[in-house]
């Protein structure tokens, strides 16, 4: 039994050294995002303001692959490849025929797979000779790697951190700080779109861009960075996928379903996309699932349809699956799933059928959580135990199919900073919100005038 | 540059599959601990009401290596063998020629080395036939590696949790609850030792092993667990050093010198032993610093003596470096390093002049952790931050010879929970509390009755 082994390890050559560009391989036609005044195209000039060319260009890159530049690969050895793991107690604790493999990125120095974005947007503003990146966060996931990036390579980094979790997350705050980054509670008084919303008790994802946006608009050795959603950050995060590939064919296996959770979409393209490809070119019969939260189900409730990229109206219009840019989800642990739309990218593959979205209730998903961590070892962070979910699902189906079916997922994040919401789950204690569907009735009565999208 | 390595990994079949007994080759006359009535060695008799008879055969082994069980083996492959370092960007922010190596136990589920020995402490008392393990904890690190093992094992797991830490620690304390073990506040009212120190604000490690020996003592079906000082924890713990050696090589260098922080020294003794055991057999020239809070300056300001190894006096009597058994050191962050004592095994190295002892004040530790933290990506918790400050040192000595000399490190665990602590720091506002020297003197003075040791 214990011959077997449960880890698939790279060696640091074996770090890719490029990015796989999906978008070339998307079927149907491209849906570039619209300037939200003029409804036409919308582009790299009006990203200039924010973003250094060098990301741009990957951002619209018509090419299969984009090369990795040498000191992002530098910065990479840091702590990649990562581990491939083979989930052998899991799968005895669930009694199930399936192989459950799972690519963990949560051993980054951030504790996830938000490195991977975040040190190639460092590098190539400091290379574009910005002095300064602004950012915003909810959970703290991508502000602490955003700090930890911009200390690699000598950027100031300035965090507007959702008011909420500022004062219930303090750990992750003093992470960020101790990367050397600054950390604003949002709502602050240093922006006007700060100011406005001073009120506001908790502050919101949304208000947190708008002041990020706001504060690099105006300065110009500032840009702005963001964490996911764009084609540019997915492009980054298939590092993750090309390493499970290989993994994958050095346990000798081939996925038959590939799950991970969704958000903004950058974990689940990092891993599914390299997958993916294979699918659009070769034909492989892969399965892909999207895991979501019942609480904000993007995938699985919205409407395909251009809409803002934020919730005060700042951002061109983007094709995706949206809620609609004012629904504002019940407050989920999942911080990192709560956003109203998804990656267009990701969006186009669960329209045209490639990827199965499903959503999951928190305390469901925390179940799953606590089942793995006593098996496994590793605490998730709650936005994959969503995905976690999904995989008891699937390895269920097998059992009774008597199949033993492959399954690969991404565990995307530890959750040392999540643990009050295990407490609250181990006491009875964690919350199942629902949305109202009068709010997101609301919501999607109020999408902008944009060109239908079928 | 960036074609330089930075990680030196060895693969599932590299895990050592023994461990390295140093007692065998401990220069001098052998000092077994004595019953503190009768002042006659301590035999497995003595011990056979707390520990299983497997992990007291380990205890006094004669054996120079002691071959790792299989299941153990099982368990270690979810998380060994872990990395070995070359810190490139903090030599380079060190301005230093010396080529600084880390090991890093940070990767581990619990987040340190201390699942090494949790997991065989698990298995021997699960292969006895004992149904539950009581433990006391500090921080946090030894309850939550305990909790992970326990729930591989079946086994049920009691923590006895200093008070302070139980109120300020929620996180740790959610984390062992996660692993389905069972935590107390200490002083609890399930036990006589804690009844009887009810009214005690903060409680205190001697108050909460008090308890959780009282606890195994009084049911048979429970066993008690210890997660440093004695022999077999170390033993557990040379996993690590013997990866280093094997990691060294690949690098192709040779320490000139190994570093490690010292609370009960398992941490130490796991990492230097293979090490030292060269020395002593081989006449390797490697020279070894035990860093220690100058709170709690066990080897730089103790005497070498019999005492009790807890505060209340209920062990055998341990021949070692001690502040006496009822010194209470000031709250310094490094949690793990304060014990009034030390493991007999490093104090013995200690007194024959093998391995070198340094004291370093609480804020200079956090300075050297912020520089590695911002160098290297991990957050070191405030424990290893010891042995990053003397690294530091020996980094600024090598420049100051002119000499590109080998240093290798033990980062045993990473600063997840402890960044209220840096926070701290980082504003300013961190204590950097001296003990007092009046309370040293009495706790010297009142050290039990026993052979005087040369």
């Amino acid at each position: 039994m214990s011959e077997e082994p449960v880890k698939y390890l790279l060696s640091e050559r074996d770090i890719p050294e490029q990015w796989v560009n999906l978008l070339v391989d998307l079927p149907g036609d491209p849906l570039p995002p619209l300037h939200p005044g003029t409804l036409e195209p919308a582009g790299p000039a009006d990203l200039a303001p924010l973003f250094p060319m060098g990301l741009i260009e990957q951002e619209v890159s018509p090419e299969p692959f984009v090369a990795i530049p040498e000191e992002v690969l530098a910065a990479y050895r840091l702590w990649r490849p990562t581990p491939l793991y083979r989930a052998r107690r899991f799968e005895r604790a669930l009694d199930t025929p399936a192989h459950i493999y799972y690519k963990y990125e949560g051993t980054s120095p951030a504790g996830s797979h938000k490195p991977n974005t975040a040190v190639p947007q460092a590098y190539e503003n400091a290379r574009a000779g910005v002095r300064r990146l602004a950012t915003e966060t909810g959970a703290g996931q991508w502000g602490s790697s955003l700090a930890f990036a911009c200390a690699l390579f000598g950027l100031e980094c300035e965090v507007f951190m959702v008011g909420s979790s500022y004062d219930q997350k303090p750990y992750r705050r003093s992470m960020i700080q101790t990367w050397g980054a600054t950390v604003h509670r949002s709502p602050s008084d240093l922006t006007q779109a700060g100011k406005a919303n001073a009120s506001h008790p908790t502050g919101s994802l949304g208000i947190a861009i708008s002041e990020a946006v706001e504060v690099a608009a105006q300065a110009p050795e500032t840009h702005y960075s963001l964490g996911s959603v764009l084609n540019h950050v997915l492009l980054h995060q298939t590092v993750i996928g090309q390493e499970a590939l290989a993994q994958m064919a050095a346990a000798g296996e081939e996925p038959d379903v590939v799950i991970a959770c969704v958000g903004g979409g950058s974990n689940f393209g990092g891993l599914a996309f390299p997958f993916l490809r294979r699918v659009l070119r070769d034909g492989a019969r892969t399965r892909f699932i999207a895991a979501e939260p019942a609480a904000c189900p993007t995938l699985t409730r919205g409407v395909y349809a251009y809409d803002f990229g934020d919730t005060v109206g700042l951002t061109p219009l983007i094709a995706m699956y949206t809620l609609g840019h004012g629904f504002v989800p019940p407050p989920v642990h999942a911080g990192g799933l709560r956003y109203h739309g998804d990656s267009p990218l990701v969006c186009a593959l669960v329209k045209r059928g490639l990827v199965q979205a499903r959503a999951y209730r928190q305390n469901e998903t925390f179940d799953a959580a606590v089942q793995f961590a006593r098996a496994e070892g590793v605490i998730p962070a709650p936005e994959p135990a969503h995905a976690i979910r999904a995989v008891i699902d699937e390895a269920e189906a097998a059992r009774e199919a008597g199949e033993p079916r492959v399954i690969l997922f991404g565990l995307c994040g530890h959750g040392h900073f999540d643990l009050s919401a295990y407490e609250a789950y181990l006491g009875g204690r964690l919350e199942d919100p629902e949305f109202s569907e009068a709010d997101l009735e609301a919501a999607l009565a109020s999408l902008p005038k944009a060109p239908a999208l079928t």
